[in-house]
């Protein structure tokens, strides 16, 4: 006996999700079948129309309940100022961190030839355009401290050197709190590079 | 800086889902923003229509692909056996012991005052319907072997006693592959007073 072809179907839609195997993808989608209809039918509403009801800034393309975003419509944020990221999961950190009062730009994710990502699907363009436009005095790019982060980094230090911007990159050292015995040999050395007086 | 409402709204429908937390519904959400829009709509739709695509069978109430169910109109099965079980899901590991050839009845739940779920909530009188009709021999009570299946069982036994129909119910015991030194006592107790003759 297996179960009914649109549970099975859901299923296996489920188990693409993070986190969610085969097993528990049956688990949820059973879950789903014994909750009230108009519950399920409003998650599954809300899923399905997620994409069209979440707005997108057009300044900094992060997403938004408005376009222009609070962050780009706040005259209290310093406009001359944008700090570059890959999505807009890493504003978070940085607006909980207190350093940053400028604004954004969302790359959309980061340059990576292997997996097909390249400068034209990123919101490079709308950047350089941005920068273009004038009344920026510094880009801090803070794409991840990764392989496909930094060469991202290096793209867009390259493309941004021209309109003679302060360009600057987040810093590479220790996180707060760490054991030096455990940490990585690599980023010992950054933070080692990256040494300040006291 | 706080995700946009639509996104927020889908995480904390997300997060009553089970062994979804609030955090792993925000990267759930988040998630389903990243992929594809069609993949997302694919899933949402497949949620939203899950309860009026999975037909139940209209003899037994299981979940099925088709009415009458692959089960009831399996001429190889005994008709004249019915087991009764609380929910679809329980079907399967009767089906994978091989050790049952009858068909089956859903009840869509097991009785709990408690919790509001009276025998008129549960596909009991359909079961008691099916009895009468006739050309039953058999009804193994399956319910689970907790308080709400135990007083279930009482009362299905109850209801079905005038019937003059063989009731039994599944039996209790140690599971396969246990310790008795690991076993609770009431279970040890229940596999003693059921010891057979070897």
């Amino acid at each position: 006996m297996s179960y009914p072809k649109p549970l099975r179907r859901l299923s296996s839609l489920l188990s693409r999700l993070p986190g969610i195997g085969e097993k528990s993808a049956t688990r949820l989608a059973l879950h789903l079948l014994r909750m009230p209809p108009s519950v399920a039918r409003e998650l599954g509403e809300s899923i399905a129309s997620l994409h069209n009801a979440v707005i997108r800034c057009s300044t900094c393309f992060n997403i938004a309940d408005e376009d222009p975003c609070a962050v780009c419509s706040d005259p209290s944020r310093r406009a001359e100022l944008i700090c570059v990221v890959e999505g807009p999961t890493d504003i978070v950190p940085i607006e909980k961190s207190g350093e940053y009062r400028g604004r954004y730009h969302v790359l959309g994710g980061a340059i990576s030839p292997i997996d097909g990502v390249m400068p034209d699907d990123l919101h490079v363009k709308e950047l350089l355009d941005r920068v273009a436009r004038g009344g920026i005095e510094e880009v801090v790019i803070a794409t991840n401290l990764t392989a496909e982060g930094e060469s991202t980094a290096s793209f867009l230090a390259g493309a941004l050197r021209p309109s003679g911007v302060r360009l600057t990159r987040i810093a590479y050292g220790m996180p707060v709190g760490a054991d030096l015995e455990y940490a990585d040999e690599v980023t010992v050395g950054r933070a080692m590079k990256g040494r300040r007086e006291m």
